[in-house]
């Protein structure tokens, strides 16, 4: 159980075929193994140690891969950083980590300074970039020309393999830790449900630094596939790269995949080889998926829901997705566990709720994260009995389906009902003139809770308190509707791009106690 | 990574579904989990303590499952015995392996007195049957009816789940460790590499004690499948069984293969539900796969190869089966390393031999045993560096597949050259007249070792040494032909079936030394 066993084994069965397609670049596994070697030793010859984490802060990238497998190879550990962050964030994430090691592309030199200047540790920075590396970096290419490829050092099982930075939105991010086993369970255990595409070829489009598509960049090594990489998502490339490289597996997010299918061009670009479509992130509208699956036939689509905590908790199965399923509301479930994953809603005190009742999602399973790193007190309150508490509110139907509700610690309870500020949300987010919008619970002397919306409305149009009070009354019950609505011209986003609803909430609950379930 | 942890899965998504169906009697996964429940009570009540040993001494059915999910969910270990053991066997095992408990069915009762008067421990025997048990026995059903069920008691990963005897043809039965997670991850690797069927419903013909037909077992109950179960392999059932109940996956080896599609009433059944054919234990001719093929169309073919002390180590997947795969002989390959399998073929000094070279089989992955039963020696001997020594003879061709050739102690080397005993028998076997026969290396002053031919004869056939000889070389290499060949009127069988070669050898070789590669 260690990561770079998969490359081992891609050597020894196919060392000509091609690993990584990135702008033109073609790599083959022999090619690709030799140059994580090489950078291996370039980063033991930098000081990295058995455990020692390197930092990358670059978009997706073939290098970027190349550094994942080296950091492992040569005994170390990665952590991706954030690519949306500040300087203080990232300068934060390093820091805490203890990481004096940065992979850096040529996107973020400009941040490079800011990084060096204020953190902690002395960094040693590396350009992957074509071009030449500015004066005080060292170049990713000129370490893999002159290092002396090192023998795996063959890290597994309990060592740390990687610590990924996740919050933002609840305080300081915090970095979670996955073991070479976890990562290497979850991402077979997986597989055993979603079993690889032989001969597939991947499209990674979604940053690497998050778990989602770091996962999946595992899954396909250990399928000995092949990673076609995008820096990043954007519509009109990913048409052409589909096209071009005869992509059969893509992942996306929902709201890429209606960007996707209502590009303009879309029809100019024969997409006929895409067998699968994975989405995450959160639900699928029944609109948007039969829109899709009739300009994509014959594409498979499922959506799996896990956490950088748990990596793949449940998958919803292709077959959830058609027109019977989607009758029935199946296409908005987040799916059944998966293979060798337990799942549980549990209410408050730890016990299981009865099906149909909302509870938190409280996860067990190989693929579940030791902890936070230096943390271990969100450790402890996360991690209970071998039981990861996701925060995540949701009920499960009779078959084991799970549908999420909300943030445990975003639902509202108004005169005894439970509200869900997502569900508010999309509601209040349908009105024509609202942008943006958030909901949170205020304290109410009669009620508890009160039910109070954030809007943003759109550039232009306007729009009253009462008319969204009316447009919501239309679409859900008295007690889920806004008491009050505020406007605002903007909401407190996250470096991820989350609203950061604890600051909408401040004004409202300072010096009163709101108890998070 | 614990086993029960699938029944628990399956208890959520799908209580009411058929886990077992085992000559019409059928039970769902509530029905099911609850007896393993109460026979996990009623064992612990009999004194089985957590990692305690029960014996199964049976054929296959639901009980037999039920049995291996109750040790388990009571926190003690399986041993399942062999079933073709005489009662010294069978008794050396249960003490060997310090069991006191043993579940045995109607047909081994008639050893269940031997077992009991010679056995060094007080052993509880109980009856598993339809009918009354025998006074001295204990109920299966009547424990099950009359036990509290217990709570699982999850113990997993390190912890001991299974010990099962191999050997007889080196010695002493071992006996094999496996633990929750060795087994575990061995399916799911399994499983990553050939995923599960969705509706799938397997037929189990093979004996339960062996590792190749619990692990498709445990295979399919983590994918939360209908096990058919047979007591032993019987072609009209067999075919009856598919027919009835739309079996659409099936486990064999090369010669029940061909019992099956030669069956005088194979055409008057309906075997079109039957999706897939896996087989083992050696490669299929070309002959038999083509002519399967013909009448099993639309099935895929897959060969596993495995040890009890590894799980499965490579799989030749259903397209090297097809014509153009024939022609090239890759249907003879026992496949490539799997997911999370680390294969190599090396020599006496343990160092990789070139592609091409033969050399013996050593095998790393989380599906190895950690050893062998109370033989810190033996143990130590097959395991090094992790490496599991398999004592198999094989060589790599270039893309990473796998040819076994011979048993490495069988091998016979003759004026420097290698020879195979295991292609000098297919040859000398093809003899019309031949009925059974071993080859064996016998000392020779010129050529250190000569090759020698023990043959049984076909009952009322004739044939002389000097035309078993003249046969061979028709077909093989003149330095591969028996020097010499002797006749006999049987061989001596292992318990297993196995040729017990080394008591062939004993005559040739008393007081001389024979260096065992």
């Amino acid at each position: 159980m260690y990561l770079t066993r998969a490359l081992h084994r891609s050597l020894q069965q196919q060392p000509d075929e091609v690993v990584t397609i990135f702008r033109g670049r073609h790599r083959t596994y022999s090619e690709f193994c030799d140059r994580v070697a090489r950078l291996a030793g370039a980063l033991q010859a930098l000081g990295m140690k058995s455990g020692d984490r390197v930092g990358i802060l670059a978009l997706n990238s073939d290098r970027y891969l190349e550094c994942a497998m080296a950091a492992w190879w040569g005994g170390g550990v990665l952590n991706p950083v954030n690519v949306r962050w500040s300087v203080a964030e990232v300068v934060y994430s390093l820091d805490d980590c203890d990481t004096n090691i940065l992979v850096i592309d040529d996107q973020f030199l400009p941040m490079a300074e800011g990084i060096r200047a204020n953190a902690k540790r002395a960094l040693s920075l590396i350009h992957a970039g074509d071009g030449d590396a500015p004066v005080d970096m060292l170049s990713f290419e000129q370490l893999i020309a002159e290092a002396r490829p090192v023998p795996d050092a063959q890290r597994g099982g309990e060592d740390l393999a990687i610590v990924m930075y996740t919050g933002g939105t609840t305080g300081y991010p915090k970095g979670v830790m996955q073991t070479h086993g976890t990562l290497w369970t979850g991402c077979i255990q997986r597989m055993a449900d979603t079993p690889p595409l032989h001969g597939g070829k991947v499209l990674h489009t979604n940053p690497f630094f998050h778990i989602a598509s770091m996962s999946r960049v595992l899954n396909h090594f250990l399928a000995g596939e092949v990673h076609v990489i995008m820096p990043s998502f954007e519509p009109r490339e990913m048409l052409e790269t589909i096209e071009r490289e005869h992509i059969t597996e893509l992942a996306l997010v929902p709201t890429m995949i209606q960007m996707l299918i209502s590009h303009p061009d879309f029809d100019k670009y024969d997409l006929g080889s895409v067998r699968r479509l994975g989405y995450g992130a959160s639900a699928i509208s029944a609109a948007v998926l039969e829109q899709t699956m009739e300009r994509l036939p014959g594409v498979e689509f499922s959506h799996s829901y896990g956490l950088t905590e748990s990596m793949i908790v449940t998958t919803n199965p292709p077959e959830n997705h058609g027109p019977t399923a989607r009758a029935q509301g199946l296409h908005l479930s987040a799916g059944r566990a998966g293979i060798g994953v337990e799942l549980r809603i549990v209410d408050a005190d730890g016990d299981e709720v009865p099906r149909g009742t909302v509870g938190e999602v409280v996860v067990r399973s190989a693929g579940v994260t030791p902890g936070y790193w230096n943390l271990s007190e969100d450790t402890a309150r996360s991690l209970r009995d071998g039981w990861l508490h996701t925060g995540d509110g949701a009920y499960m139907d009779q078959h084991g389906y799970l549908f999420i509700v909300d943030r445990i610690k975003d639902m509202i309870v108004s005169g005894g009902e439970n509200v869900y500020s997502a569900e508010v949300e999309n509601v209040v987010g349908r009105h024509p003139a609202v942008a943006m919008n958030a909901v949170i619970g205020v304290p109410h002397s009669k009620w508890g809770e009160a039910v109070h919306a954030v809007v943003v409305l759109k550039s232009g149009m306007q729009a009253t308190e009462d008319e969204i009070r009316a447009h919501c009354r239309e679409h859900i019950a008295a007690y889920k509707c806004p008491k009050t609505v505020e406007f605002r011209q903007a909401l407190p986003l996250s470096g991820a791009g989350k609203v950061l609803k604890r600051d909408l909430r401040v004004p409202h609950w300072d010096g009163k106690s709101r108890e998070v379930k």
